[in-house]
């Protein structure tokens, strides 16, 4: 007896061996892969509770989004091409008046953007995280997650201090039956200072937490971070002992050959989200080059109210093409290298290898199933080409979590769709209202 | 009495005041536009066939592919990640055994995607443009076909004549009631003799034909035609006096700013297409610079061979996002700016503003109604940002061409979707299997 069988898919599992199994199906029991395998093999094997029919469709890990501040799907157009100059100190305004009804409405929004576009579990970076670990527990998502520490900028929210993001981390470890991670969450080496960056590695070596933060992001940054300390971002953050396997650097845009050595032998791990910078006019990050170097790559969105999407199918398919144009060069990362980023690079990243990332016996039970018999992705020969160029989050059929069945056939079964849609519409005006902005259609 | 009624929609316009209608109402008959305002006071004046709630959505003009080879569709993902010099001789021998029945199948692969992803009008050069015609037709859409013609490279199909093109444009213009426009298809100044491209010119200008060609693709392209003419693309073009207000040229990629200049006064129309040259690793044109000179620019999505979708929401947030990374500044390419290009500058290339391109009273009813009440595209506020940054081709939902609904609720009424995908698949393989070549699904 399983919980769940998913049969006559085309099962792309993501392991070492980079095996598919057509015609192939997956057991399910407790959470956990318990079995694999051609269905003919595998069906008559055991009796279960559910059975999903994959039939035309891949079936493929869940997808991985590992920066994101899943709660700013509530700033999503507010802020759109202007610089960055106009676009920080607006948010800031904003999100200065926040409140954590307003931190869990977004975060139930992006929520059911994340199931609804195929990914199972995201690393989350924002204020008043026990909102958003709520929006975990109920959705059925995966995640880890950070409770932002700004001490010299941002808004005050009388959360920026070294101990709320402690008592978080402990706090909700292992919370919503274990989906719920918890990482230290440090802004950025500007943005926190030496010493509480000091105390954030202190704790994280001794209670095993890992850190996410933001990384090398722009030049601004990283001016004002030479002025401060005579080196960049990178180069501080190592010479203070900071940077060890358990660091997350998101964005890291502005990192030198010399510096793309140091996160590879330190093992520090890059979450790349290549639309945000793209959209505010910044720059591409060197992510053939970490590569090339054995840095390990995952992907993210960022938030909604930069990107405008939390669709990582989105962000695979910039990810692909943005740096054969920086390259020249269209063979530079092929698609099935950009989807490792977005599954096992991401489960890497996360510090779940053994858990997620891949369709393995053992691991949990985290799956998409994806249609492939639609026009745009017609005709269908070849998966990374399909998932990575073609495919949008809308051709996720069904979603699994923790072998949970949290969308089907497009219906989220966790979440009331509508009722959230229409809270966070009214949310936007409030927050809109609070800060004394105005809106226009056009 | 009416044929139909669009009411209860937030109707964007695209006039010139850039008019947005609140709880607005479109009345059509006989496949025109005859009134549009407020449902208030619309409603009462009309009795209508068929009356659509567009409540909760957008209804907007149509949007406008300028440059596409619709039949590509069947190689779609089949060559990803490699070097032009490998693309195109492959590109070229499967061409070389295409049959019309293949063209066909594509053909209706390619408008099955269109309609789903809101493209109304799309601006075709290919081979076999009888059988794209003949899916045009059946579609429902409406199109500007170019057979296309190469006499010195490519594909021999026996086509590559002077007077197929001709022929073409002279016999299918005004097909399909009134429909199907056509233009004259040289393939590219590298590829067509200079005495052909002069006698083009010569039947462009007594026949009153548009011309649609290649124009400045690559750096290759460039070198070439230095080598033969001393002059570049643009430069030769010009000094043969071929450059008039009907040249649509696709892509323009590598041109001066002189060329710019000269592009502008000759008002000549770019197609730009984003995605493709960035994919391909060759570049990006320079669209502030031509736009800021006066030059009409519109939007294509190129072949889903090389791009890998027809969907031009995708190159809507593509184009707007890319020239922001070129000039390191977000306030490049405002999302509006790049909705004109895939609407009312889409109507000017193809020469066909007076009918097409904006939602006015008068014009044809080439219609799209956009669903607002979804997650990914929550909070909803301002239009051009949901519909650059945040819809995709499926938050389409209805699409009417012509004054008659050719999707409704994202079921195509003209065509049969499932027979199509499935016909394309099989007819992918026998093509596959004629080149001698050899698929993989990783």
């Amino acid at each position: 007896m399983v919980d769940l069988m998913i049969k006559n898919g085309l099962v792309l599992t993501m392991n070492k061996e980079r095996l598919i199994i057509k015609d192939g199906c997956v057991a399910v029991e407790e959470g956990k892969i318990v079995d694999l395998g051609k269905t003919k093999e595998i069906e008559g094997k055991y009796k279960a509770d559910e059975v999903i029919n994959a039939s035309e469709k891949i079936v493929a890990p869940g997808l991985i989004n590992t920066h994101t501040h899943l709660s700013m799907t509530l700033f999503r157009g507010l802020i759109d091409d202007k610089k960055p100059k106009d676009w920080l100190p607006t948010v800031w305004k904003i999100e200065s008046n926040l409140t954590r009804e307003e931190v869990y409405c977004g975060a139930l929004l992006g929520a059911l953007e994340l199931i609804k576009s195929g990914t199972t579990t995201f690393s989350d970076h924002y204020f008043f995280m026990e909102e958003v670990a709520k929006a975990v527990r109920e959705s059925g998502l995966r995640a880890c997650l950070a409770q932002a520490l700004l001490e010299l900028m941002g808004p005050d929210l009388g959360q920026n201090k070294l101990s709320y993001t402690v008592d978080f981390a402990k706090k909700f470890r292992g919370a919503a039956g274990g989906r719920v991670e918890t990482f230290l969450g440090p802004h950025a080496l500007y943005s926190v200072t030496e010493e509480t960056l000091k105390k954030i590695r202190e704790v994280a070596d001794k209670e095993n937490f890992r850190i996410h933060l933001h990384m090398a992001e722009s030049k601004w940054e990283i001016e004002m971070v030479k002025e401060k300390y005579g080196k960049t971002t990178v180069e501080k953050l190592n010479e203070m002992g900071f940077l060890k396997p358990d660091v997350v650097g998101a964005h890291s845009i502005f990192v030198s050959e010399n510096e793309i050595k140091i996160l590879a032998e330190k093992r520090v791990n890059v979450a790349y989200c290549p639309t945000t910078p793209i959209k505010a006019g910044v720059g591409v990050a060197p992510i053939p080059e970490m590569l090339q170097e054995g840095v390990n790559v995952s992907l993210g969105t960022d938030g909604a109210g930069s990107n405008n999407t939390l669709d990582l199918f989105r962000e695979l398919r910039m990810a692909a093409v943005i740096h054969k144009l920086r390259k020249l060069n269209p063979e530079t990362l092929p698609a099935f290298q950009v989807l490792e980023m977005a599954t096992v690079n991401g489960a890497k990243t996360l510090g779940m290898e053994k858990g997620i990332g891949s369709l393995e016996k053992g691991k949990k039970a985290d799956v998409i199933i994806v249609d492939f018999k639609k026009p745009h992705v017609t005709p269908f020969h070849n998966i990374p080409s399909t998932l990575v160029y073609s495919t949008v989050g809308g051709d996720v059929d069904t979603v699994i979590v923790d072998g949970k069945v949290v969308m089907r056939e497009r219906k989220v079964l966790t979440l009331k769709e509508e009722e959230i849609i229409d809270k966070a519409n009214a949310c936007f005006k409030e927050l809109v209202e609070k800060a004394g902005m105005e809106t226009k259609l056009m």
